[in-house]
Order: C-alpha cells, then structure tokens, then sequence
C-alpha cells in the first residue's frame, strides 16, 4: 500500500515535469512563430496549450484523491500542497507562451515585433525556455543550487524587460502606437512566464529546506518595469 | 473536537471574505490614486498589501494545519483545496492594485492616464471593486447566481478594455509613447484583477455544484485585448 502510494507521488512529479516540458516548448516555439511570422507554427502552440490544461487538471484529481485516500501528513502533505500550486504556475506560463503565439497570428502577416528589437525578444524568449528547463530540472534532482540559480537568470530577464522599455521610450521609435502597445504587452508575458518557472523553482525549495516560501510570494510580485518600481 | 474543525472551516472562510473586503479597497483607492495623482493614498495603497500577503500565509498555514490534523475526505477536503486556491487568486488581486497605485506613484506629480481615457479607466477600477464585492459576497452566501452574474459584468470589464484599446489605436492619439504603454498595462492590470474576482466566485459554484472547474481555467486564461483574440 505504502509503496503505491509513494509510486503515486512520484508520478504527480513526473506530471509537473512533462508540464514544464510543455510549456518550455511552447514559448520557445511561439517566439519563433512571432518573429518569423509564422502562422502555422503559432497555430500549433495555440492548438497545443489544451494538453497542458488537461495535464494540470489529470494532475489536480490525482492530487485530491491522494490526500483523500492517503491523508499523508507532513512531508507528504506538503508535497502534494506544493504541487497543486506548482501545478498552477505551469498552467498559468503555459496560457502566457499561448498570449505570445495569439499575438503572433493576429499580426500575421506582418511581423508585430521591429527588425531592431527583433534581437531582444528573441533573447527573452530563449532565456524563458532555458528558465523552465532548469525549472524541470530542479523539480527532477530537486537542487537547491540550482534553484538558486534561477533568481540570477530572471535578473536577466528583468535587465532585458528594461531593455525593451528603453527602446519604446526612446524619442527615434518610429513604430507606431499599435506596435508600442504590441510590445508592452509581449514584454509583460515574458516577465510574468519567467516569474513563474522562478517560482516554481523556489516551491522546491520550499520543499526540500522547509523554509517559508516568502520570497516566492515577493517573485511573483515582481512589478512591470513600466518604469521599475512600477 | 467535529465542531472545533468545522469552525476552524468557517474561519478559514471568513479569512477569504477579509482578504477580499481588503483587496476590493485596494483596486478601488488605487484607482482614485491613478486619477488624482495621489502620492499619499498610492503610497497607503502600496503599504497595505503587505497586510493581504500576512492573511494568506496564515490562512494557507491554517489549512494545512487542517488537513493535517483533521484528514477532511470529500466535501470538506475539496473545500480547504478550494479554499487554498481562492487565498492565492485574491493575493494575485492585491499585487495588481498595487502595481496600479505604483504606476500612480512612479507617475506624480503628473497623471499617468490621459484626461479622455479618465473616465473609462474610473469605470474600469468601480467595476473591478462591484466585482471583487460580489466575490465576496458569494463566499459568504455561496449564491450559485450571484456567481454567475460576475460573468456578464465580466464581458463589461472585456467592453471597456477594447474601449481603452480603440483610444490608443486612434489616429488622433495624441499623449506619446509612454502614455500608451501606460495605458496598456493598467488595462491589462483590471482586465486581471477582475478575471481573479470571477474565479473566486467560480471556484464556490464548484464547491456548491461540484461541477468541474473548466470554466474557471478559461476564465482566467482571457486573452488580452491587445486585439480580441490575442
């Protein structure tokens, strides 16, 4: 019995983990669809965000009847708390990499991001995948080192968001409104996707140090660089 | 010892009735902030967050305090799970109006939202507070249609934000760059706050209905404006 139950835990982080595959993918995937205007690509992602949906939910009843059946308490309990939350973020980055590809099919044909700020969104739409990977990977060997990690790389994603708001600041833009709102708005999805893996990271954390997650909430505060401290 | 457990429940409900009380004030004073270019009440606004954040914890700690203790099977295990996810929607909605006293803040003396987009923006921030009241207000009388009267003001929240989005793509706009990026994330701040306000009032007709909680991923998956569809 015991040892079901345990097999049962393991495969809910074995579910947490092909979600942050997903929805590592996907953001990778919509990046390429937005910048090389690629429709068929942004249909796929869009198309793709269901099975992460279904995912979360497989994994929301599998973690409800598992407190049910099993009334795990301590450890146990927190681990499957942490997971339903976990669970959450993933959905919730998987519905922003979705934002990422919509915009991209309603620009089409046009491209919604400028040749120059091309490089910059390319670079938080790599650095974002490379999150959620290493957001994966923390869930898997569950190192704290690496979480850790995860806090320098979305300062990275930060430094890229002020980045963009330079440009759209930047007295030469000459894009035009409907694109400066287009930006604004893809700049938000990458920050807020990213604040998720970091947060995800940090439930880890949580988990193995038992350490309150108050820097997790703090995370996921992260306010829009509108201007920093916005 | 039942009936200690089944206040300990009731608590826990009021606790998300406060949160909710709580964060209502917030969009609604941060709002006033915005259009007054009120430092003061931005900066009371900002500060006051943090009160939301304690209750969480303590609300999160309470129920897993609860499950560990008390091992709820059925009715009252879904509603503490519920009850966990409501605590994290209403977080979410502080952290918003606080990003929305913050652009006030980052702002003044001057006013971050254009004299023409005044009123629309006053409409955006009463309905998000009506809507986070009823929230409130449905968990405490658990009133299946109360709930799903948030929906249709839902669509007025959607209406306004396109109102907003047909200003900004107006050839005669007219207040630059930094307005307009603004403008964008402040609309995007409501359209937020109130598909939080929603899920809460969602997440109680599954408690009441015990019908799957689909509708509420959709809910709080609405895409941005940014053009209907994106």
């Amino acid at each position: 019995m015991r040892d079901a139950y345990h097999e049962e835990l393991d495969s809910i982080g074995e579910g947490l983990v092909e979600m942050a595959r997903l929805v590592g993918s996907a953001i990778g995937r919509a990046t390429t669809a937005m910048l090389d205007a690629d429709l068929k690509l942004a249909e796929t992602v869009i198309a793709a965000d269901q099975k992460v949906d279904d995912l979360q939910h497989e994994l929301e009843a599998r973690a409800i009847a598992l407190l049910a059946r099993q009334q795990p308490v301590a450890t146990d309990l927190r681990i499957v708390v942490t997971s339903l939350r976990m669970s959450a973020d993933l959905e919730r980055s998987g519905d922003l990499a979705q934002h990422v590809a919509k915009l991209a099919r309603l620009r089409f044909p046009e491209r919604a991001v400028p040749h120059d700020l091309h490089a910059t969104i390319l670079e938080m739409g790599q650095l974002a995948q490379r999150l959620m990977a290493k957001a994966a990977e923390v869930i898997i060997t569950k190192d704290v080192d690496l979480a850790m990690q995860l806090e320098q790389d979305d300062d990275e994603m930060d430094l890229l968001h002020r980045t963009l708001f330079q440009h759209l600041m930047d007295e030469k833009w000459k894009h035009g409104i409907e694109t400066a709102v287009d930006v604004t708005l893809l700049g938000r999805y990458y920050e807020r996707y990213a604040d998720h893996a970091v947060a995800v990271a940090k439930r880890v954390v949580y988990l193995v140090t038992g350490e309150h997650a108050d820097d997790v909430q703090a995370a996921s505060a992260t306010p829009s660089p509108a201007g920093e401290g916005a």
